[in-house]
């Protein structure tokens, strides 16, 4: 099999305006963090980082064309992502490229446009404890992590989350509040697997912790396209040939005729 | 609308075996306090009940036949149901009955057939607090209740609760424990809708509680036959004359044959 | 149950552009038509239309207030529509405003606003025979049509259909072609519910066709929203109060804890 | 990866009763053919075969051990199988091995016990051309083959199937006679995928057909437990020591508690 080619896209905003928590809990950003995560977790993978500064949000058409899997992470700057930018991905993610969307990048402008509602939660910074239980244990995202995943010190996300029902529900959790999250979702849009799992904060250490970091390697090789697949966007097909045509009546045994 | 008629069914054993406990808490039986909260939250709505010990589980042909939704709570005697009835159950639900399973009847018989999994599920009988989120604020048989319902007093279930991927989650319980559980979960069978509904003991007055009792209303409403719906079980059939013809063929424009 | 309030929509160009062909197959219009089919199958229903050219494509606030179930039809000038009246219906649906999508409709701003996928298919228009059969005979969608329905001239449409995986399929059609469609399929989106259904087209009188006349009218009729529903968008719950707390805790019964 | 292990499970009925006809379309028999079609498009893979005749229906605890995806074929004998052997194909489903399930094997015992429902369908043996159209483009059960699959020569299956709605829609087929059908459906029950696919029958070479020969291959692949599944049936847990305790209680940030 061909190497994996991941782009692990960050917002990058916190790193700059909140550089002192940020030097705290991740001192190489949260983007590299969870790059260096996925290369530790995966063989054969080739993971780069592109952030919203850069020109196109490092998202060229070059960089897109060799991306098979990306992640996004954002937050404070939602709107500040160029829609022109958020259509070539959605783009991409029809003709089969991955997409796993992290956390806060349940406000982003490409996964309010793939899911088609508002995507709101309830949400509060107290430090509670989550609970990830997996509720589909045979799924190769579910894979090597334990039942569940404890994360001691995270942001609580509850219900009504207002996605789409989920394609597959792999992760449910609860938090010391006694809220509880569809935590790890998935949907397929065109020819492209959409993975959301919302482990993870700018003000935690979450992406650090062995169990998320595995869940999130598990994630970009589920996501990964087939490598035949073709990378084309469906699209109108106008005025095919029939399929069906006389020959085939004709070859319709007699007798069983209306 | 003509009258819904509603069988609630109870295994009747602790009410024997545990009698003390029970006169505390379902003095009038389990079943018979369903039962009571059916007849206070619906409108024009014929409720019986029927238990293990009754001749046919009180589940003859005249009553199956006057029966648009059937509700089932056993616990300690699954085994003891015959299996000639759980087949009439089962083709009446293929045949459009409407079937509420409740809390520890993910072990029936009834519902381990229609599901074809194992059904089983994490327990602690620890008198933890459940919270019950609606994570389908639209459906109906969320209507009337808070967000969360909050149950003091509850036995723990939770995941991995071995089913198949509901058709439709409307609710997710946590527990103090931090447990989760899909305490809402509905499928179709044949013509016939399923509602499984965790919450409810015999050791807890959870079946007292209004909120667990407008559920259990909604669901059955929800779970009730189209009024026309001919209650016939799906079947074979063989050889039915083709819908498509040479006429069809002929009546094609000219020129778009491959 | 209060008056269900239905507004068809209509773009109205192919009834100005092609006056001809529509003076002999729909004298008074596709929108008109359909309105006329809803009203006679309906009881206690109040129909309106609205079209591409009245001001704000007659969906003002007021109209769209006074909305239950919306339906549209487009096909010529999708790219018309404006964007801001397209993010009011998107909002309405999210709060629980039905909407019935047809046929050309399957390219529509709003139809692929709430789906996320490019909504593309195969064609051709050779006056072929559709024969659309039920995948859910129980669904109040399919109730009181014939299994299949059969449809005289009609445009072909043939998968693949790039949508999200309906919530719940009901129909499914084929052509003279042998081509195959997914006709009849649902979605929710927030609070609201999505049928999209595929027959009808400007060039055949398949609006008249008593079983579509009826099939519009089943899904108008559960499109509609709950009575009870209230009509917010669903949205972000900031910091709300935990609903487990130390008093949960305390009441747990000792010797269980880890 | 280690080599997959398949078992294809045949009735050799039609092949010993039918033996004329039999010898001109399957002279290998049908179980043969597949398992030859099987080797020829799969790496890395044992096949072995199995039949109704052998003790224990050949298999035996050591055979379904060395088994990772299991394929059934039955027709004229489904009340042959035993009840006993059926339970532990059934075990070892939900325990993670796959089950493809084909053509009439949609009346077989086992897939029965899997979906809860009648599996009922209309069909009609009059030579039709069946045309096989993929739902899911993207899916690794739909790759390397045509869109559409033709198949001159078939027995019509059509609609209503009544199978609980599939996890997964991958091929939708059309008969000569304007029928439809679910031919491709994906399941999981418990950690087990069940694949059904219903093109093949005795007095057709179906099994001959190099698409149907690919998607029986990628049928298998896809159906594969993952490598490091433990092979568990699931189960009950009974009196798991709670994952949240006070510790985590006192860790929430003070002042935000209700």
């Amino acid at each position: 099999m061909s190497q994996l080619r991941v782009t692990v896209w960050g917002e990058n905003v916190h790193e700059q305006r909140d550089a002192e928590m940020m030097q705290r809990i991740y001192p190489d950003s949260m983007h590299e963090t969870i790059a260096a995560g996925l290369r530790k977790n995966l063989d054969d993978v080739e993971v780069r980082t592109a952030t919203l500064q850069d020109p196109e949000h490092g998202l060229t058409d070059e960089v897109l064309d060799a991306t098979d899997v990306l992640t996004w992470w954002g937050h404070a700057a939602h709107a500040d992502v160029s829609d022109e930018i958020v259509d070539k991905v959605h783009q991409r993610v029809l003709a089969g490229m991955g997409l796993l969307v992290l956390h806060s990048g349940h406000f982003s402008k490409i996964f309010i446009k793939l899911m088609g509602t508002s995507c709101s939660l309830q949400w509060r910074d107290s430090n509670d404890t989550e609970n990830v239980w997996t509720v589909r244990p045979d799924h190769p995202i579910a894979e090597g992590v334990p039942h569940p995943i404890r994360i001691e010190g995270q942001e609580m996300y509850g219900e009504y989350f207002d996605i789409p029902q989920p394609d597959e529900l792999i992760f449910v959790s609860s938090f010391t509040g006694g809220e509880v999250f569809r935590s790890g979702c998935t949907w397929r849009r065109g020819k492209g697997k959409v993975f959301y799992f919302s482990p993870g904060d700018q003000a935690y250490p979450v992406y650090h912790h062995p169990d998320v970091q595995r869940v999130l390697a598990n994630g970009v090789r589920w996501a990964a396209p087939s490598v035949s697949g073709n990378r084309e966007v469906p699209g109108i097909v106008a005025k095919p040939a029939p399929r069906l045509t006389t020959d085939d009546f004709e070859r319709v045994r007699p007798g069983v005729q209306g």
